[in-house]
This record gives structure tokens, C-alpha cells and sequence, in this order.
């Protein structure tokens, strides 16, 4: 379908295309361009009697928050506001650190919060009786594919309205169309989606060799613009999560939008990569994340210190699916839950404390304090002392070389028998 | 057994041990404090009335290998000499940037060296119709367990000498005996193993909060005291094998000679790490590693570029496990060879060129030409072009979340089955 | 949409549907319902001014063929027969064999040879110079993604015809609108797939305690009615594939319909299992199988006789992924040809030869006869000889034992650290 | 060393060898002739003041407790004896049957019992105060290994003695000097581990073609020689526990117990296979295990009705670990305990009943009751019925495609490329 930037031209496509009516839609809400659209959708394409719009607090920020309550005047709407931050941190990050969230080098944020507003927002149309539930993702990303499984969970048998894929519009025509019916518009710089875990940046329109103006960083400043002097923070973790910032005890809500300042000004928490979406298409994606790469490097040192051998090699298969899962929209599904409890099991005696440098770019482990749960015992492994006999080793590497004792025998049968 | 400075002591401990005796025994010979001393183990307590000294050059640099020369002359050995910088680039290291070589953080080197020179010794052995193989290797290590492999492999059937651990002799042990037996000993600042790949720089003896003095470093500088403004490179590669410096091709032993001083002095290359060695004990280790830190993470990008999602993922386990093979003295193992026909058969789409900023420990990708193998397709993925109809997903979303639908069901019923 | 089954009706369905028109169609032709019903939509619907039926035998037997061959002059067209079964056992049970093709416990057969007849009809599309591709899947099932993958790979850019999914039609619809077409219908017991490899029965239509008739099945007998005496069969493997049967070397094509027959006619071979489709809805599957079951019975036995331990171990993750892949249509996918790099370099050893007794339903093996790739050694294992000195194993022990005494004393501080 | 059948000489050599001598020492008694024989060496060769003996009871039969109770009055011992039968169905057999225990086909079964038996011992050690643990392993098997990972972690800093190994005995040489020292001897057939979830019949002796007799069997009969007619049973599971058998609710330990008779007389449970050991080495392992093969079909059956696909899948990897550690000697590691977090957490919704058909051999599942864990849903999936519209998999086929679109886009341009 060719764009078009007729306002009239628009809604003739949309009103024309055959559709059910319903009662009452739930609206994930945010006040964005898309979700405000979505709420005259709802009325007039959908002759909504009643829209339930619903508006999640996940930490996006304060301006956010405000711009949502302000066009929902302008709507007409009384949203239902949910401050879901505290739930974010305390039942989401905590696993998603835990599980060194890490997909493709992505520490994977809004496939959280997707599926968190989504679940919130599902509870409140099954709790208000709607019969159909409306979100504003475009057809060509991944979070039309997390909010349908989400929605069709915890709201099972009602209708799923993604407007913008299902009448094929763009954004310069939302934005037509929104001027047209009244609907205020608030300018972004670059489309993005703000988490306190991790910032994205223009997803799916970034190209090859795009260099992103500086205006839309909300952290992070290059290492050239960082200062000349290292930064020293300390963070104490408990059972694989932080627990105190410089001494400080706080909330993780707090230890991360600090770390996000500190980190960032000291040019940490810049990504640059390919990601392979939900569809297996591939896109550049520019993020920052400032807190989650210090938090994930400390988490992972304190893991090699504090696991085993053989559940840093597992864990890491463990965790490799747990993000692949939370990215794909699968963040309730059983085998989610599954990971979980293995990774749950693993962190009890994941603590200890780091002083660490901040230093353009760099996140510099100065030091390191060993909480109970260490495994780090260079009493027994120093090449300098004695504590165990190097000598029993001997028959240790005869042992272990049986299978290569075999091997060379067996090597040995089969170029004979090649002859 | 306690530690003594006595030399007699020494001595008469080693000699009092029952041992046979060897008529010809090759010794792997570096020149160093161990294999030097073993020269002379090999002569007074095996009775050998021949050893034969092989001194493998895989890249530790020409210092070490005149100063094996030298040494050679006060101990009346003619060594055999093999270069092996060619195969170790050709064979060994290409294999390893293609398996993005990494065990727990460590891009595995001397894992590698110590194996190609155990073939080599061994071969020689074999060729030489020596009845026994010597090495240096202590009993706490690795280098042990990865030497018996291979020359269990190689040279099967001969007995392997591993002295300083078989007589359970610590380092200042050593050092009195090697003076007392006229041993020129070389001092180091501290102990260590270059190789191209990655330097280790006290194995096994750094303790928890450890600095490390200055001079123990061969390529980097900390961040603070590299130059206040980036260097450029750029970097082409093929087959996944870097292939191109600055715009001129060399062979990638030149490429990463030379990425280790660039890369080494920006500040780039620098690992501090808790490593799990062959028996499961925890040691810090220090590297530095500036070329083989540059390579790895535009192999990785450039994997992310070429390959479809579901080779990443799985080549991430294929890896992994190859790094713990190769950490574990198992290069020669068939299991490992079985991973590199994966690895091989994956990386002939793995093409493309880089702009990279190196800046203070920094690796900054300024810029991607794509090769032909790139997945890259921004003209299908991008949210502002019309090139698959969205709202084919509508529908792609509904099959996708129909195991949602079932699951919603089933929770259904189960939560009415437990009341 | 309601099932009718007034073939006006159904035809008035299909021609009110918008469709864009075709100069020349490829249809994948096997003479059964759909593929029939496939030439005259084709014709009647699509315009196509010339149909290119191409006809693949895979092995479905000279039956299936015939009525196809009767049926293309009832329904004037000259299909392309194409013999693809020494290809099919060459190129695809070869791999199959050797990744001991398994998916939840199919043997994967009519996964590999839709996307082989994908890829012929595919071929001979761009041959001909097709714009559109036709094929007659339901779309409930999994060929339809299978030969979307494959015609997409091997005909880019051609449209893609499932007529029966895209008309929404039944298979009591089909029928009616065929014999108002009059296109004969060859009439099935019940539906089915053959391959050689693996007889499905009934796909996706097995209710949960259904008993199937006797008359489905082309080999199997209830093990009660099997005769009462074992039957012994010899067979030998070469790298990983049988080459001989009862003496007589035979290529893998003959030495499978023999199996089938003796095993069938033993009990063996009995399939009854819930299966998870490509779009993860769950269906019963019942299959017939009697010399996939011997076969991949005895190259497990041959494998844990030839392959090391960490070989099996990891195969097995290989394995399990290569089954997956083939299942969900991804035969031609990169990581596929990957994982048959590994699997292939594995089976050099994997020769040997069994003496085997059928007997109502037990594949037992009576006799094993090694190949120089065997690793199974008992003068080093057997307890009662004195190969290795069983002394040196209390050093491994202690070493191995290592990581337990860090364990125990991190437990201690562990709960100390809790008081 | 070579075997010698003088009880003078064994004496000779063993109380040659240097050793330190303890004050008590537990030892794992089990009546056995290594048990028995341990009991006069803690007293002779270490000069014990106090035997601890602790015989446990995992199920291996009252007759073998009997011939404990009866050899300890000869040897004047007074062992504590543990009933560890409940335990070991409750707290290890539900594991392994969730876990679907198979390590390269071997249900895993004296690989726990070695594990509890263990534990028990080393804790008894700690409790008395003794100073040693002595076991009758040989240096050529497994459980050496799993009995010293046990002893160091319940019981750390006390010596292992694992006399028979350390002392180089051959069990000829135990029976002689036994013998001699008057220690009543128990004459087994063929030696073996009687447990109830697996009989392991002469470990680490059977050559390539041996044929067991008859009388080695505890359960099992060929199928030639079991009932020409089938019996059927009913099983009921809960949370993947079987918790019914025919009709009646009842402990599994007895559930288990029943089916290894039933199952045995009917020709189940058979198992010829080679088997990795610890060490690498492989054996030739006779297995009898009638009520585990039931089992565990069952439960397989159960989990592939009610675990989604990524369950089943991801599932496989951690059940192979599971097994790969118990089988080591992990069962206390803590990855062993994640794995099993994660597998108890798969298994609430694992619940349903069969109607089986045993007969000569077959385990027939004859009937299927679903629990309302169950994922089968028919009436979505069958392609009779109109449940979901089959028309929407035209777009989710071209959106799952859209990788092999890009995929034949690049391989034109890799192949232009290479021109």
C-alpha cells in the first residue's frame, strides 16, 4: 500500500476495511503517538463505548509519565495509572541480573517491559470486562509478538487490536492522521524507548553507518567528552544482586538510576550492534545502558568467583536461553519459569563487594572483597606453597590420559586397516 | 615435604627416589629455569646418554629464543629447533578467531602453544627413538595434564618425565639446585608466558588484590597514560580471518604483531579474571591480549552481521565448549575436531571490513563495509520502507501465540482441578 | 467459515476470493487429492495457461506412482517424473542415519522428503520459467512451512500457492468439488504419508485413545501375531551407514525395504507418540517404522562403541538440534549444513557389524563384531587383569576430589556466615 | 604387581607399605566380601581401636542385610545399621525419575546408592568421632570416585582409605587372604549391585560376546520364555511420580517393587550397552531394570502430553546433564542441585494414567487418561475441524520465510561474488 499524507485518504482506508465492533477496549496507554492515536481508533473505526485506558509506570521517566497525563485531557480518557516500577526491579531486573540478561549483547529491556505493561494492562480489561484489548506496535518489530502472547494469557478469548500493522499505517501517516482528529503530538528527536535498564535508540532505522546526533543520549557522553580522573564507586552485592552503592544501602530502583549519572557520564554503557528480531530479520541497534554493563560485568566476576567450574559452563546455556525466551515475548511461559529456578538456586552465595574505576569508557575492577560464598582459595593452588602434594598429580594425568592412551591404540587400528 | 634451601637436600631427595633409568630422553626445551634444569635431571638422575632438546618457536618473541641459544652452549645440548609460527598462525589461530576463543574471559593461549609444542617434542621423540619425554611443567597447573595428552597421543608408550612435579620441587628449589649445578638462570620480573595470542603474566600467583608493577607489561598501558586522541585502523576480513591492515593485506601473524603494540598501547587488551583451571581450582589471572581483543570482538560483530539467528546461538554453545576442549588439552581429542568442521563450515559467508577508534582502552567501531555473506537486509526490516506487508504479521502473531492460547486453557484447568 | 458440502458453493467460495492470475503454474503433483484438485484450481482460479506438474518419487512406492501416472491423463497434464529416491537414501538418510535423526521420538521422514520435492519442483519452476508455485497442504499442518522454506530458497521471489489453506478448504470440501470437477479420487483408508524411511498414519486426526484399524499398516504386525521364533538378520556398518545385509553388501535403499519387511513382519517398528508441530500445538502420531527402528537402534550401539564419551555427550546436543531443524522445515537452512559438518567428521570410526534377533517387537542383539574404530578396550577396564595399576587412581581421586573439600570449607563459612 | 594366591604374600605386601595408623575408623560395611575384608585391615594393617561399621539399607534385599547381620557377629563387629530405603525412594528416585535418568541408557542406579550409602557413612564418621573412612571400591571403577566426592564433602579432613585399590588387591587375592583370616566368604554367581531401581549385573567384566546364565537374573526373563499372553496394568502419575497401580494408591518403593516382578516375567527391563566410565574407559554393562523401563516411558509419555516443546527440549540438555553428574559422583554439587530446581519446577502439571499392556518384551501403552495438565488439544489442531483459520498460516508461513528470503537474496550475491 503506498503511503499517503492525506488525513482523508487515511481514515477512508481505515473506515473501509471490514472490522467487528466492540464495547469496551482496553488501551495500552503511554501518551505516545501511537497509543493516543489508538484511543480515537478505539471510538471511531472500533465504536468503542468505553475505553479503559491503562497507563504503566515502568520507569521511563517522570517526563513521560507527564506528557501521558497531559494528552489524556486532551483525549477525554481518565486513565488508569499503574506505578509498576517497584514490581520492575524487584520480580524482573532482579532475575534479569541474575540470568546476566544478554541477548546478542543486548541486556534485553523493553522485551521486559513490553510484556510487564502488557500483563498489567490484560489483568485490567479481564478485571473491567473489555472485550477487546488494543496496542499501537508497528507489523514489522518484535513487541506486537510479546503483547500478543502477554494479552492472550492473562485475557484469554478477547480480540487484539494492533491498529497500526492491521491498517498498514506508517508513521508519517499516524502523525497525519493524529493532526487531522484533534490529537496533540509531542515531537521525539529519535524514536526510542526509555527503560531504566537500557535506553534504545531509533530501533529498526538505524543504517549501516548512521552516527546518532548527540542530543538524543540520555546518559552516556563519549570517552573523549568523559573526564580526565576516574571516577571510583563501590557496590556490594547480596545472593547476585546490588545492594549498596558507596557504602549505602538502598534499593536497586535507586543503585540503578545512579549507576545510569555515573556511569554514563564516565562514557559507559555504549552498544552498537546487529540484533536478529523476533522474525530472524536483522537491525542496528544503538542503546546505552550504563548501569546494567556495570552490574553485568560485576555480576559475572562475582559468579566466576563464587560458582563452579561447571555451573559457570551450564549457567551460561541457561542463560543464553532465558534471554533468547524474555526477548521473544516468553517471559511467562513455563520453561521461563524453569530457568528461573535454576538460576535462583545458583546466586545464594553470589555476594561480595568491588571498588571499581569509571574512566571513559572503561569499568576497572580496583578491588574486590570475597563474601562467604567464595570458591577463590589460593592456599590450595599457589604454585608456591604446599598444600596439597604436587605428586599426586602424576598419576592424576595418567588417569586422565587413559582415554588418549585408547585413542593413540585405536588411531593406530584404523590406519592399519586403511591400508 | 617442607621446603629447603640446601641444594645437597635437594639433591639427595631427587636422588634417593626410585626411578628407572632412559637411554635417550627429549626434553622440551625453552630455555627457561625448568626445562634448563631438566637437561641436567635428565643426564644425573635418569642417566640419559642422550637428550635430545626441542625448542619450539611459536611466537614468544626472539629474546626468549636467543636466550634458549645461549643457555644451550653452557649446557652442552644441541637443540633441535622448530619454527612453528607459521603453523601456530595458519592452524591453530585461525581456528581459534573463528571459535571466538573464549574460556570464561580468557581467549586461550598458551592452552594452544603448550599442545603444538607437546606434538612437535613428541614427534621428535618418536623420530629419535627416545624412551622417555621431559617437561617443566609444576603439579599444580595445567600444562601438565595438556603435555600428557599430547604426548600420550604422539609418542605413546614412552614414560613422560614431569620432574619438577615428580620430585615436588617449588621454583626457589630450583633456582638453588640450577646454581649449584652451574645452571645460568635468567631472571624474571615474574613468571609468565608470552605468546602472540595473549600474554599470561603470573599464573597462579596473584593474589586476590594484586597490582601488578609496570614492567611486567610487553604491550599495554593503562587507559590513563595512553594518548589523549584515537587511533584509527581499519581491518578487513575474509573467511573470518583477518586478512587486511590499513588497506594493505599481510598474513595474520603481521596483522596481530601489529594490532598487539597499537592496540596495546591505547590501552586496549587488558584482562583480570578468576579462571577455573583443568582440576577446578580457582585462580586470578592477569592478561594482556590487545590484538586478540580486537579481532574477537569484530569477529563476533561481523558473526552477528553474516550469520542467521539460530547459528549464532548455537555456534555460541559449539564455542564454548571448544574453548573448554582447548583450555583442557584436548586439541587433538576427535570431539574437537568434530567442532572445528562446525566452526569451518560456518565461516565462509563471514567477510567485511572495519573503521575502527582505538582510544583508551576503547575498541570504537567507526565504521561496517558488508561483505556479500552480510544478512543485512535494512530495506525489508526498516519500520519506514513498505517492503513486506505488516499486516501479514497479524496473523503471523496469532499462530505464534496459539501455544498461549493452550497454556491459558490449561492454567485454566488446573487451577480448578486444585480446588 | 462453515464446511458445506454443496460444491457450488465451495466453487463460488474460491472464485469470489481476489487473487492475482499466473501464466504458468509449478504444482507439486503426487496424484492424490490435493495435488489433483491443485491442477484445476490452478487452471480455474489462477488462469494459469500452462501447468507444470512435476512428480517426485521418493520412495512412496510403484503404487502411489501409478495412480499418479493414471491420474495425470484424466486430468490432461504431462507431469515431469522426477526419481528421486537414490538421491533421497544417498544424500538424506545418510544424514539422517548418522545424526540418529530423532524428533521426541519420530524419525523424521515426510519433514525430509517434502523439502526434497520442494526443492525439485522449486528447480523446475525457474527451469520452466514459472511465476507461481503451488503445492496442496493443509494449513493446520507443517509441510505447508517446509515447502514455503524451500520454494522461498529455491524459487525467490515466485508467489506461493497452498490452495487449500488459502481457501480455507476441507478435506470433505475438496472431495465433493473434485467429483463436480470430475477428477477421480483415489480413495485412502485412512490418511497417510509413505516414505521408506517412516509410515505415517492418520497425521494430526488420532484421537487420544483411538485403535487403528488392521489395515493401516504396509509392515507391521502386533507383536502377538509376529511368529513365534526369533528371526536373525546380520548387518554391517561403514562410517556410520549399513552397507551389508545377511551377508550381501547392498546399497542403503534395498537393505531399508528389507528391514521393513522382516522387521515389520516381527513387531517391530511401532510408533505411538504425542508430537509437538511446528506451530507447537500438540497431536498424536502414530507411525510405522521397522528398519529406521533397527537401524538407528544399532548406530547408537555403534556409536557408544566408537565415539568417546564427550563425543556422545555433546552429538547428542547436535543430534537433538539437527532433528529439530529437519523437522521444522529448515533442511537447507546454514546451521543445518553446520551441524552436518560435525556429525559428518564423527563417523569415520563408526564401523563395525551385529548379529540381530527380531522377535515380536525386540530388536536383541546377539552378537557384535568390531571395527578397528572401536574404543572399547577391556584389557585396560577389566577389574581382573592388571593393565593400569589401580593404585594411581587414589591420586586422581584426591585431585578430582579437590573441588569438594573447597565445597565443604565454603560451606562451613557459608553457614557460619548466616549465624 | 603381579597376582599372587600365597595369603602370606598378599599379607607381606600390604603391611609393608608405609602408612599412618588411626585411632577409629568408619567403615561402609555391607557384608560384602570387600567389606568384610576392610573390617581386618582397619584393625591390622591400621590399627584401629575402633571399627565403626555402617551397614545401609537402599533397597539391595533383605537376604543381603541378612549376610551383613551374619558376617558381623564372625568379625565381631557391632555395626549401626540405617534403613535409607525410604529416603532413597523419596528423595532420590522421585529425582531421577523426573530427571528421566539415562546416561547413555543406564537408568543411573548405583551411582546414587554409592552417593547415599556415602553420606550416611561420613556423617556416622563426623558423628563417632572417627579419624578415617574406609570403603572396598576398586582403583579401576566408578565408585572410588563418588565415595571419596561424598567422604570429603560430609566428612572433610579425614584420610580415605580405599584399601583393595591402594593395596593393589585383585578380588582372587581378597578371597585367599580372607581366607586366611578366617573371614567367612559369601560365594556371589557373578558379581553385581542389587538395587530396586536397577540390577547391575558383573560391572566392568562382561567380554564382548559373553552370554549371562540364567540364574544371574533377579526379575528378568527372555521374551522367548515369557507369557504368550499380555498383562495389562494400570499406573497413575502425580507431579511425574507414579502414585497408583492398578487401582491402588500405594508408596513408590512398593509401586516399584511390583513392576520389577511384572515387568521382569513379561521379558521387560533388559539392557546390553557399552557405558562410558569416569575414567573414560568403557565397559560392556548387563542390566536388569523392569520397573525403571516402565517408568520411565511412562513418564516420558506424561511430559511430552503435558511440557510445551521448548520444555521437552531444553529439558533433554539438563536431564542429560542430571544424569552425566549423578553418574560422576555429583549427585551434592551444586550444579546438580540447580538442575534439579529447574526439573521440580517442570513437574506440577505432570500428571495422567495409563492402561499398559505388558507383553514379552513391549511396554504397550493401550490407553491414555489425561490430567488437566495436559497440552493436547484436538480440537484445535485437528485438520477435520474449524478451530482456528487455517487461512491465517499463509502469512505466518511467508513471515517464518522471510529468513530464506534473505538467505537466497545473499547466497546470489556470495555467489556473484565468487565469479
Amino acid at each position: 500500500m503506498a503511503e499517503t499524507l492525506d488525513p482523508k485518504a487515511i481514515e477512508k482506508r481505515i473506515m473501509s476495511e471490514p472490522a467487528k465492533t466492540y464495547s469496551k477496549i482496553a488501551v495500552a496507554y503511554s501518551g505516545g503517538l501511537d497509543s493516543s492515536l489508538g484511543v480515537e481508533i478505539a471510538r471511531r473505526k472500533y465504536k468503542a463505548k468505553e475505553v479503559v485506558a491503562v497507563c504503566v509506570d515502568v520507569g521511563q521517566g517522570a517526563d513521560e509519565v507527564q506528557v501521558a497525563r497531559d494528552k489524556a485531557k486532551a483525549l477525554k480518557i481518565d486513565p488508569i495509572y499503574v506505578d509498576a516500577r517497584k514490581e520492575f526491579c524487584e520480580e524482573w531486573l532482579t532475575k534479569a541480573i541474575r540470568a546476566n540478561s544478554d541477548y546478542e549483547g543486548y541486556p534485553v529491556a523493553t522485551s521486559m517491559t513490553r510484556q510487564l505493561i502488557g500483563r498489567i494492562v490484560a489483568q485490567e480489561a479481564v478485571k473491567h470486562g473489555c472485550d477487546a484489548l488494543m496496542e499501537g506496535s508497528t507489523g514489522k518489530g518484535n513487541d506486537q509478538y510479546r503483547l500478543h502472547n502477554v494479552f492472550t494469557l492473562f485475557a484469554p478469548g478477547r480480540d487484539i487490536l494492533a491498529f497500526v500493522r492491521d491498517f498498514d499505517l506508517t508513521r508519517m501517516e499516524e502523525r497525519e492522521l493524529s493532526k487531522a482528529w484533534g490529537i496533540p503530538i509531542t515531537e521525539l528527536v529519535i524514536g526510542g524507548d526509555k527503560t531504566m535498564w537500557c535506553h534504545s535508540i531509533g530501533s529498526g532505522s538505524v543504517m549501516l553507518n548512521d552516527v546518532l546526533p548527540k542530543e538524543v543520549w540520555m546518559w552516556w557522553v563519549p570517552p573523549r567528552e568523559a573526564p580526565d580522573k576516574p571516577e571510583e564507586i563501590t557496590i556490594g552485592f547480596e545472593r547476585g544482586i546490588p545492594v549498596e552503592l558507596n557504602g549505602e544501602r538502598m534499593p536497586l530502583g535507586d543503585i540503578i538510576d545512579k549507576l545510569n549519572v555515573v556511569g554514563g557520564r564516565n562514557g559507559v554503557g555504549y552498544i552498537d550492534m546487529f540484533e536478529d528480531g523476533i522474525t530472524c530479520l536483522k537491525s542496528r541497534e544503538i542503546y546505552e545502558a550504563p548501569a546494567a554493563h556495570i552490574i553485568l560485568k560485576l555480576h559475572r566476576d562475582l559468579e566466576q568467583n563464587c560458582l563452579t567450574k561447571d555451573e559457570i559452563l551450564f549457567k551460561a546455556m541457561v542463560d543464553q536461553r532465558w534471554a533468547q525466551m524474555v526477548y521473544h515475548g516468553e517471559w511467562f511461559h513455563p520453561l521461563k519459569r524453569e530457568l528461573d529456578a535454576f538460576i535462583e538456586a545458583s546466586q545464594d552465595v553470589v555476594s561480595g563487594s568491588f571498588k571499581v574505576a569509571l574512566y571513559k569508557g572503561n569499568i576497572h575492577i580496583a578491588e574486590r572483597t570475597l563474601g562467604p560464598g567464595s570458591l577463590f582459595a589460593p592456599e590450595i593452588r599457589d604454585i608456591k606453597r604446599r598444600s596439597f602434594d604436587q605428586r599426586w598429580s602424576a598419576n592424576a594425568a595418567k588417569i586422565r590420559g587413559l582415554q588418549f592412551e585408547i585413542l593413540a591404540m585405536r588411531d593406530k587400528k584404523v590406519r592399519e586397516a586403511k591400508k
